[in-house]
């Protein structure tokens, strides 16, 4: 339950007086406008605010005077051609901004994208809310032992349970001593002191802005398998989100970048040896143990039907 | 006369269709949108898309679920305190996007302001239009002597239509040999070659967004007197734009940065005395003469009425 | 003791065997270098490379082929200049790079300075240490009253041990938790989930490289009194790095920022007055009562000597 | 001939009083240092000043307290994995600066790199030389039909005569009116203004400084075939410098970027019908023409050996 009842008519009340813009405006995103999309226990994401479309993307790359003068094939041609060689630009001339909730070991993670803006709730200024992550059992797993930074198996339902046990005494036993600390009956401590005693799992929220093309990149790095999963789930939340605004630019993103693949020069000569007939084994590829594996992985994946 | 007709067709259709959002919206600024705002000879500015108001500005201060909440003043206090104080991130919060066409030696000082988005129409790609840039006879002036970088006074009307015939005659020239280069009956040179012999008054046209802290910023360098004047027309256009979006920053921003002056320590330890009552004079200030002239013109200026 | 003997023993190493080069050196610096000057209970701050020296600033604001033709009056003249009228991209062509220990909730604010280049300590990847920021009780303050995001006075010396004794029960009791659910024969929880029972008072480090002009400005805005006193010991230390490595620039940032006070236009009206003889009080001088009280106290202020 | 003897001098007086540090340094990059590495008939590159190695990048991926304390096929085997995934961070902790003298249109492109910081020579502060791009007869080349931004064949050596006679003569007399117009006892024009009588293949000049990663970046887009020759020479002798600076990194970057090739998930869905014995052909393959031919391209490309 994230979201308080005062919380909700807030946001209820900010979609009640649709205006008239001349604005490009996209009706499948001004659906998901305001409403948050919740994520882990306490968390979510929305949308408050954005700029442009796919037509925007064209119209900059063209530099013309109207908006989309072309025909819809030729408009989807040109943004697929600038996503596959990398042509940035045009997609910096969209921008997006969402207000998030989150704990602060994910956004911590998640500021170092710099090529953004933010604004967070202070708690230098105010005082945090009793809210903290705890995952679901499913996602108490093991450290894995081939992935230094990466997870293994789930534990068992008893040990789950036991480690929630202690994130949960933890959390609470630190937020009991914030308030106290806080109680002008008690110490009357300073915020920005107080605040010291949180852990790590303890929610803030912030409002974040960001173009497109940083936009993709984000999702790029935080969608992919290896990024934590706290993380991930707001990083498949945005990749909805992309779908209802830029529904051309996305699909180009998940051809050409979310289920593509670089081939190193040493593994091209590994598929021409290949694709001229030769049977190739790892040895003698003049590739490591570890690219070996990650090319088979690449050729295996199932890829998105076109 | 910057635009021909099929561009003003291709602009009237943007507004033709206005649709409905539940984003916030300017009214004073949508009645702007897509309009060029005329500067030079053949040059313009003009809004294509904006992100957020003077709320969006209080909203990401006070990071809240709504849109403003509080009272009127309350919020004109804020951005007041904001703008002071030099909290920047909440101005990043508002995005706005210009097309503009402007000469190339002025773009080439626009670009230094890094923090912004960027599609310029390509030489590369396409073939510029046989339009640059002659100043009026009011602008034809001498280089000043006391400012290495400015100007003093204007010309002789004599000397100046020498001068603007001879600008003339260059950039037509290079103009006409241009086109004679890129004609397929006749040289058929790559165009990425052929612009090399364009005149750096030649206009070139970009599409740029910005938010609006990097916007301010922009403004308080490029309006300032010390600007080149070519570059402060756009500048001075902006500042009008801006009293149509956000009136509320854009008041606090002439009060607080664009009307205002920072005294050095030097400078305040003069003031210190001369509040006290001694008559202080430039040798015996601790101020360089350079110094002290900044600190007398800054005292004398006249400054917006409050 | 913020350093073990392997890690000191690592640093010697690094100041063993000099090597010669043709780059601009600062021998004041080089006395400084790897050393950690000490912040905190656990923190240092250690410069670990450099790039450029004043003469750099020169260089470059004149784009000549040489190192400092010019006098050094000069020079001095020309570096203040810049300084004054805010040419920042001069001072952007030096570059410095530190290594920073320091408390999580201190991390968290020094990475809003976006225009730098981090890399942390990971914690996803890597064990943290035992190590937890413990205030003084000189520093164990009350909220301030007027200030919402400030201190007030010094909490009694009894108050403040139970404080103390509250952040260290709490912050140990975490650090035990992650320390057995990481322990594989009773958890072997992965790193990337076991970090969030840690309090933000656990020291965390990183490399933080920066350029001359983003270092003035974060030394600006957490040098000064407003700045939370746990990340203000850290930009002192570097404003005493800066005194080393450039002496001219720094002096001209001490005279023309941190000395400085920005009067807004109102402010400007109300000196024009008391300048002129006439008495001004608040109410009738169009300045809010908080605007006054900050002009006051720039003007009553001691400013460093000449 | 692109140095007077006295900037000669000027270089020679840089390189004549080596120090001591104790910061990394490279032998094979202190060789290179201040020596104008020359391209097209009057530009250069040269560095001017370095911060960081190799070992740089592994100090800060590593976050350790020494330099380098792992073995060099640990070490190399680090920077391999970094530049494969696109870990950026650790590269950033490298910094260069260069001097580059090159002709306005390729500064206009150049600039477009936002990521870096520069001092260019301001012609209204001062007065640029006579000196403009002239191209060999080699690079007079013709408009190419198939790609709108590229050249296809040479010119003839009679038309290439014509071009280049016609853009001597251009250049020629729009300078001859430059100094015509700043002449004293002509015109005395101010600098800011007389500057616009320019062309495009006039040379500029600037300091430039960019980190290791950006610099890569630089050099992935403007090293590439597609490039445009007058700036790809440029990238070429960065690309040289690099190898001198930071061997290691420079090797990763040619074997997982400059000789690597992004297959989209259509190209990878080929491959693995390829792979699986079946022939493909372009018009049941699901990729655009266009595509295919980029993927036969790549695949047929000869790439570095190991």
């Amino acid at each position: 339950m994230p979201l308080t009842d005062e919380q909700r008519a807030e946001i209820e009340a900010s979609r009640r007086s649709p205006t008239t813009t001349s604005r490009p405006t996209v009706p499948a995103l001004e659906a998901l406008l305001f409403t948050p999309i919740e994520r882990l226990d306490h968390g979510f994401i929305r949308v408050v605010d954005y700029m442009g479309d796919d037509g925007a993307v064209v119209q900059a790359a063209r530099v013309s005077y109207g908006r989309g003068t072309k025909k819809v094939s030729e408009d989807t041609g040109l943004i697929r051609y600038l996503m596959r060689h990398r042509h940035s630009t045009p997609f910096e001339m969209c921008e997006i901004k969402f207000h998030v909730k989150l704990p602060v070991f994910v956004a911590r993670q998640w500021i170092r994208h710099r090529m953004a803006n933010v604004n967070e709730y202070s708690a230098r200024y105010s005082i945090l809310d009793r809210e903290f992550y705890l995952p679901t059992p499913e996602q108490i797993s093991a450290q894995s032992q081939s992935n230094r930074q990466g997870r293994a198996e789930v534990l068992s339902p008893d040990k789950a349970a036991e480690v929630l046990a202690l994130l949960r005494r933890d959390a609470t036993q630190c937020y009991d001593a914030y308030e106290r600390l806080l109680d002008p009956d008690q110490y009357g401590l300073a915020r920005e002191l107080a605040r010291m005693n949180l852990t790590l799992n303890t929610y803030t929220q912030w409002y974040w802005k960001i173009d497109l093309h940083n936009l993709l990149h984000f999702v790029s790095l935080r969608a992919d398998p290896h990024a934590q999963y706290e993380i991930r789930v707001y990083a498949e939340a945005i990749l909805d989100v992309l779908r209802a605004w830029v529904p051309v630019t996305c699909a180009a993103f998940e051809e050409y970048r979310l289920g593509a693949f670089t081939f190193s020069a040493g593994m091209i000569r590994v598929l021409q040896r290949q694709l001229a007939g030769e049977a190739v084994t790892q040895p003698e590829s003049g590739l490591s143990r570890r690219e070996w594996d990650e090319m088979q992985a690449a050729l295996r994946a199932p890829t998105p039907a076109p």
